[in-house]
């Protein structure tokens, strides 16, 4: 078999003019990984279009080169290749998916588990801890030495998907290239600030609110919080103010799954679950809709009251822990 | 110059009977650093003694060999060497300090800025993350392959000195040390979860409690928290529950200097201090009896209130910020 990556080399080295694109909403992994792979590709004379549905949001706007993304897709036509990074699933490639997918060769490249296929040319490795970490091995194959700006981003795509190096998907490979990358330079302390240590005091006052709303059941192994428009309103913060708020619950030593309901306006819902060990929330979101990974998924919901939703989710996830 | 590394592998080579100690009150790196180098020293037929004042706290009782800390000092006569780890100062030894400086040679293995000289042979490194990476390096010299349990306490050790690899201590050569430590087949997640996941849901209200209790002084560049007994008897917690709390204030984007004040007992409050970039709190903490590094100090006070404790500290350190 010929090697995978020696084939998207091959289309790289065939293209003038490259789109990247990643999921959407993007997390630091996708958006790092696009800033990087787009400092990398430019340094050897590519033409490169950093393509994302949404503006950066101001918790990533850190990242070096963030204001480089365009947000309407220029023609399709215009382009020899694109490069899809991080994404699972077509559908998180959002509204523009079906023009998006009109580039060939189309690329993808991506570490998620259960990942669907999509695209003609793929390297999906679920072993990575990281796109990120798959785009420095590109790098180095593509034989280009990273900026201190790619290094940057590359740091805070894998610091960020395996959150500071805890979890399981952290390996030694992880490891031997967090250490190349702080050789270009970079501050680990100052990029998990931005990451980790970006509360304003509002934010603080939220946590300090949605803390108050944990209920736990089933022996304290299933724990829900959750937000609501009222406590936004009142603490002046908005939903990226409660990124990674679910770890709370998740960090109680008996809870095996833990549940965050987000009143988005009055009518919608948004639900994110962590589960711990052998609970696969993936398949409860599938059950809503929505999507994920076997210990990380969500889904959004309209109709419901956090009440009636809690009490729902509640019989359905009773038979998993 | 002799290599100082040298000298320590001939004390060792030439004791049959080392006593091994740490700092009171032990965290992750200097318990996992001592339980490591027992581990070491054993798998070289050593006879080892690991002492420590107090027994083991819940939070660190993980640690495997932690059931072998002995906490009454045996006879020092019965030693032939003594090695204490990650203690930047003599007092840091405790009530026993006298005692264990009369034996010799005396080892000193240390990482703190800051670090007051004691003993007869002093390794002492601020260049590095933790005394756990300078217990691996020892081991390399030792030419002591480290066990699965030495790995993963010296692991424990880096993680939590490094918390979690965030702080600008962590080198690439920090980054290779865990590389090499995961390849002893120790799981990150596990390690992590025991170090930062160990709430219970006791904990997690006194957190809701104590975030309840922050106050913003200088623009926000100071921030106070505190914990009273009243909320440990409401929520059935303990001072060693409120471990990392001082991180909450910290990770303000605006706090220069974060403070946590602990009610310890109805007439003695704990003070711990954490400054970003500049500012030296450790200076401050000299200044009421205690100590630390320039960015994370402490000390402990008798006959004041919280409120006329913190109007002290506003004024020491508004001309700080």
């Amino acid at each position: 078999m010929k090697d995978l990556r020696n084939e998207i080399l091959e289309v790289i080295s065939n293209s003038r003019r490259i789109l990247v694109a990643a999921h959407i909403y993007p997390d630091a992994d996708a958006l790092g990984s696009e800033l990087a792979l787009g400092n990398i590709l430019t340094s050897l004379g590519k033409e490169v279009c950093l393509y994302s549905e949404e503006p950066v949001s101001h918790i990533l706007d850190f990242l070096p080169g963030s204001d480089q993304l365009v947000n309407t897709l220029p023609p399709p036509t215009s382009f020899d290749c694109a490069i899809s990074l991080d994404c699972g699933d077509r559908h998180r490639l959002g509204k523009a998916v079906d023009a998006l997918l009109t580039v060939h060769p189309f690329v993808v490249v991506d570490h998620h588990t259960g990942h669907k296929d999509f695209g003609d040319l793929r390297w999906v490795d679920a072993g990575r801890s990281s796109t990120g970490e798959m785009i420095f091995a590109l790098s180095r194959q593509l034989e280009v030495d990273v900026s201190y700006e790619a290094a940057y981003c590359l740091y805070a795509a894998i610091v960020s998907d395996t959150g500071s190096f805890k979890y399981s998907s952290t390996t030694p490979e992880t490891f031997r290239v967090a250490g190349e990358l702080l050789q270009k330079g970079i501050n680990p302390q100052e990029i998990s600030g931005y990451l980790f240590d970006n509360f304003s005091k509002n934010r603080l006052q939220l946590l300090q609110n949605v803390l108050a709303t944990l209920e736990l059941y089933e022996n304290d192994r299933i724990a829900f919080i959750h937000v609501s428009r009222k406590m936004f309103d009142r603490t002046g913060t908005c939903g990226a103010d409660t990124e990674l708020f679910i770890n709370y619950p998740r960090s109680l030593s008996t809870v095996k799954v833990a549940i965050f309901i987000k009143e988005i306006d009055s009518n919608m819902l948004g639900v994110s679950m962590r589960a711990k060990g052998e609970c696969d929330v993936a398949r409860l979101a599938d059950e809503f809709g929505g999507g994920g990974h076997r210990n990380a998924a969500g889904f959004k919901i309209i109709g419901e009251t956090i009440k009636s939703l809690r009490l729902k989710l509640l019989r359905e996830l009773i038979p998993l822990v």
